[in-house]
């Protein structure tokens, strides 16, 4: 018989980026090995068995053979593990200084000589910051940096570090495209998925500390008591690895589960129902990290309906969580239907008055932008205008406006582009990264959440690039400082390879990815032309409903030009942030480009930097946007029989759906403005196929994506 | 660094019973590597070519090494496949007489020598007989079966072998509880997920050959032009594994998306527009195998909505397919909301006139009994009463009244119970597999067809256990002589160990599961009494809604007595069995007690074979019920450290759950029927806890197998 030859293993992306899979370069690997012959850890809890089985899941996978366990430092090669507290060896050396850095989660990675053996030490403050250190110890070997001389220390700038799940207890996940929910209610709490598990590695493999369960648009029956059960054993599963679990609260929760007749914040019936709803949380979630609630917004009941403000409200939960050290997060994203004012402005007039009035225990969400998750939006107005209020940055992963999952975007350039906007709240370099932070205004808590796109897909979000964007959110929530192409470099090493022509074909896929998007969705400040509901598609002919819903109101395209005038002379949005970020947006000639029509309605005819005129220029971005799809093809293509065949074949496929996808949008929506405009394409471009009839004439049904069911 | 250790794997049962370990018995092993150590198979068509893959991929798990191909008979120890089309060397054995056996899917493995070298041969007269036969041989390695002198001849008995899913286009499966639906229809029909690959060969491994993609509650649109791509796409995946695709035509289509205002099945426009939609169709899927249909049956349309009768409404459906070959599978399961006659008899009076009225491409989908996929019902009455028409018999593996995919209930022993029913119609031995096999009634159309139990957990069917079931439904509609537990063995030893230990502790959990489940649900002929709608759970209480659907009038009970009188005295449906069996069952001496309240109203002091009143056998029978899990468990816990441990925990957490539902199901019941009977509860019985009014108080939400929702 033939000997089994090896090939190029087919791969179904359920790793992630914790893959380990064997160094190939013997050199490197021989000393990673002589630097890794033993380990050194003692372990003393939950959190370091999971540090110690990731350390010798990942040395297993990426070495041949495995380190030695011994009970202290004898080899020479010798990675030593443990608190000043679990590990003498590490108390003797006396690092004081550097752990005082660390905090309560940050990690040092050191190479030091111990009894004259060369060691490389793994240690913290705390066991969560043995793990957090297990993970960048395996990051440094899985994207072959050196292990000589480590010097590394590092702790995380946020406190909250959160995945907001929109997951439905009947399964399904609202703007979910990843396939449905990871929570088996069902069979919780008695049937533990090793998936849970899976999930709460990748978690803390990038330093997520924190999982809201449930969909904001939340249902009461999770606050019940089976299903508090079921949560308790989710958020057994999720401790060891640093992870508290949040539940979405509805307000009205005390009408449609308690049986009591009002949901009113200042009913001490009320108050007393949380209080009780709290007790019963926290006595099977001792470290429950709190509610999650979207209020008096888009139609859910909150302290408006009785009157009484957000703060009322917030306050009320907040003082039910209190005794036991929960928050309550507050969405910022509110709005009402019977307002006619710009929605742009909404949450700042009603949120504004309230700084201050928040018990301390309440963090409002805002999110990035003042709309809706756009492919670009400007800062949230929000963001300096509460100094005494904690403000956690809220971002979407799951791909809502951005072509769901079957559309290569790297969004950790629109996270960096908000983390990095300059508010001048404080003079410049007041950006919204330090903010959230808590840097600017001293506040003790602080944070950033984003939405999910992960879902029971085997690849977890969908699209296999998908999962850089959960990967690149947790990198930033732990430091905003790097890069989106470090992020990125190191993601793709540990997905795919870390041979220089992969990386850099694939860098050079993923940095301009999301701009393509902006260009094929939304270019120059468009916003919020999609179909209608599902979301899927092109829709700036959509005009049902109220006017905030439709694409019309957002655009403001006339004969005469195209955009929202936010300034002065339209609904003064600008007015909202501060002066100088607010003069540069409001006059034409120094608005940016990439926001123009967000801030401005300019003729058709305006000339724009390249000289184009604002028409040709909106139809050569459009035309733009499809052609990086083609980049990115060609790029990919390139790679055939570089990656493994399972992905290389369900990437391709995928690209081949975002180019469909970026014609059908380019043509739309040009088709349809050119019905307003009257000007002619230019010739450079692609001219659009088929008429605005057929694209106003597709009814897409069963899009992913939908809401729960309710009975 | 100490070297990696081997140990006893993790599985998550996605490979089901294709796993290809390597076997451990090295004597064994050799002698299949010398009997195997070359494979001649000039492969010429994508079937073959899957049925190479899969031999290649067979043998590299299960031997050390794989075999070397030739392109003729060189060594000692070759494995020649090949039709004596494709092969001549096959062809020189002149093999007519066996071939003839074979028909055109039958396959034959056979010991033989060639030019002096010991060859395997596996042959048939097509090429999915030669991938059935490449399964059957890597079966027998698998089962650790001699190779020594192998001369099998094996063919179907039924031609249509097939599988119902009830798949929503929104990716819910009504009656599913094995997650979602595989058919991903956003990314369909570009993206080909390779799982539907690993579907197609576990249908083949197995031998079904046809798969119905969508719910028998049906959608027309997916009769549009959008979603036939994409079933296109799945039947091009598809089609190299012998697997037509059949979809489900809602009667009203026409209405609904052909613009039309009628659906008359006799209005020529109507008939013009389904053959429209079948030349559409075969356009796109020259091989579709037809539409499956439930009309006028639970308020879905049908022929009867225009006056006319069922072999109307089909056989306007088979003229619109006939000229591609395609078949309407029409289900039998048709009763009238506004009807008060026993639904037990409704199917025969609306059905049995029409014998003789259908066209010969019409099949007749029969349900195995007459109400609905109770743990336990008598064979269909329909079941000999028409000859004139081919009948499909129809089993449900998804396990709707059998504890969802939370219960252990292998039933192989149900379909059995089924097949091998005799029904007497031409006299003794006339059982219901020589009616569907077409062997009765000379028809050339046969078959049997299950609702699947298949979503995308990891694991396929989420009970490990339930992947027994689709495989078992696959033998027994290949060869309904099998034996359940000839069939339990097989999948034991493929899908766990070959070790006696663990094939026989296992073999005494499966075999006698569904008998536990009938006796803490449904003992001694009831039926009906779970919960309404989602059929969670216990609901002797039921009493919402029409008649028919409540549980009060399928039990009957009342002071005297239970049970359903279906004698002359009563609905007299057993007047619609043919007289040997009649006579059987209509009198309580002579009827099984497993089907006496089915059959019959029963004193509760009547005498039962045991001595005790008919209450307290009931009482012993649910609590024997409980009973045979805790056995259950006890065999299972006893294999702990024998398998893998993520099976063995995933199991042993869903064994806790069944116990926990059938002393929910045992309670609930005992004390509701003792709330009628009066009569206490045996001494020698573990006593109900809680009261029937907590039971009656429990509400569950969001359980699984939800409907579509509709726009």
């Amino acid at each position: 018989m033939a000997p089994n030859t090896p090939k190029l293993l087919d791969e179904d992306g359920y790793e992630l980026w914790l893959r380990y899979a064997l160094i190939e370069d013997t050199v490197l690997r021989t000393q990673y090995e002589n630097a890794l012959q033993a380990i050194t850890f003692n372990v003393t809890s939950p959190t370091q068995q999971a540090a110690m089985d990731e350390l010798m899941r990942g040395m297993t996978g990426l070495l041949t053979g495995r380190p030695i366990a011994t009970s202290s430092v004898i080899h020479d090669g010798t990675l030593l593990v443990g608190t000043p507290q679990s590990e003498p060896a590490i108390a003797a050396l006396e690092l004081h200084d550097a752990l005082e850095t660390l905090g309560d989660e940050g990690y040092a990675l050191l190479s030091q000589s111990i009894a004259g053996k060369r060691c490389t030490i793994i240690t913290a403050n705390s066991d969560i910051g043995l793990l957090y250190g297990s993970f960048a110890l395996l990051r440094h070997l899985q994207t072959h940096r050196s292990l000589h001389n480590l010097h590394v220390l590092s702790a995380p700038q946020m406190r909250l570090r959160m995945l907001n799940h929109w997951d439905n207890l009947d399964g399904t996940i609202e703007r979910g495209y990843a396939g449905f929910s990871l929570w088996d209610w069902h069979k919780l709490p008695h049937y533990i998925d090793p998936r849970y598990c899976d999930y709460a590695r990748a978690m803390a493999s990038i330093g997520l500390n924190a999982a809201s369960l449930t969909n904001v648009n939340a249902n009461a029956l999770v606050l019940t008591k089976a299903y508090i059960a079921k949560a308790a054993a989710l958020a057994d599963a999720f401790r060891p690895y640093g992870i508290r679990i949040y539940l979405t609260a509805r307000f009205s929760a005390p009408l449609e589960i308690g049986h009591l007749d009002t949901a009113d914040p200042l009913d001490p019936n009320v108050a007393h129902w949380w209080q009780q709803t709290a007790a019963m949380i926290y006595e099977a979630i001792p470290d429950f990290g709190g509610f999650v609630v979207k209020a008096n917004s888009e139609g859910q009941p909150g302290p408006h309906d009785y009157g009484c403000t957000h703060a009322d409200g917030a306050n009320m939960l907040a003082d039910a969580l209190a005794p036991y050290g929960g928050t309550v997060i507050w969405r910022a994203f509110v709005y009402d239907a019977d307002v006619t004012e710009d929605r742009h402005k909404q949450a700042n007039n009603q949120l504004v008055p309230l700084d201050g009035a928040f018990r301390d225990n309440v963090l409002l969400q805002v999110k990035n932008g003042a709309i809706d998750f756009q492919p670009r939006e400007p800062f949230h107005p929000l963001f300096g205008r509460m100094p005494q209020t904690p403000l956690v940055l809220e971002v979407q992963l799951t791909q809502e406006y951005l072509g769901f999952a079957t559309h290569l975007a790297y969004l950790a350039p629109l996270f960096k582009e908000t983390l990095d906007a300059d508010t001048y709240c404080q003079g410049p370099g007041s950006t919204v990264a330090k903010i959230v932070s808590g840097e600017l205004d001293g506040h003790p808590h602080s944070g950033i959440a984003a939405v999910s796109n992960i879902g029971n897909d085997r690849n977890w979000c969908g699209h296999p690039f998908a999962a850089a964007n959960w990967y690149g959110f947790g990198r930033l929530a732990w430091d905003p400082a790097l890069t989106s192409d470090g992020i990125a470099e190191e993601w793709i090493r540990m997905t795919f390879s870390n041979e220089l022509q992969i990386v850099d074909e694939i860098l050079a896929m993923m940095l301009p990815s999301r701009e393509a998007v902006v260009n094929y969705m939304t270019p120059l400040g468009l916003h919020h032309i999609m179909a209608r509901d599902h979301h899927y598609g092109p829709g700036p002919w959509v005009d049902m409903g109220r006017a905030d819903w439709t694409a019309l109101y957002y655009h403001q395209a006339d004969a005469d030009g195209i955009g929202f005038d936010r300034t002065s002379s339209g609904s003064n949005a600008i007015s909202q942030y501060f002066p100088s970020y607010a003069a540069m947006v409001s006059s034409v000639e120094t608005c940016p480009e990439t926001l123009l029509l967000w801030f401005h309605h300019v003729s058709w005819d305006h000339v724009m930097a390249s000289g184009r005129s604002l028409w040709e220029e909106l139809c050569f971005a459009y035309d733009e946007g499809v052609g990086m799809v083609r980049q990115m093809q060609a790029r990919w293509t390139a790679l055939e029989g570089l990656i493994d065949s399972a992905r290389y074949e369900h990437i391709k496929a995928l690209l081949r759906i975002q180019l469909d996808e970026a014609c059908w949008w380019r043509d739309a929506c040009l088709l349809y403005f050119q019905s307003i405009s009257g000007r002619p394409f230019p010739a450079q471009i692609e001219q659009p196929g088929g008429t605005l009839a057929d694209y106003m004439a597709i009814t897409h049904y069963y899009v992913p994506g939908i809401p729960e069911r309710r009975f």
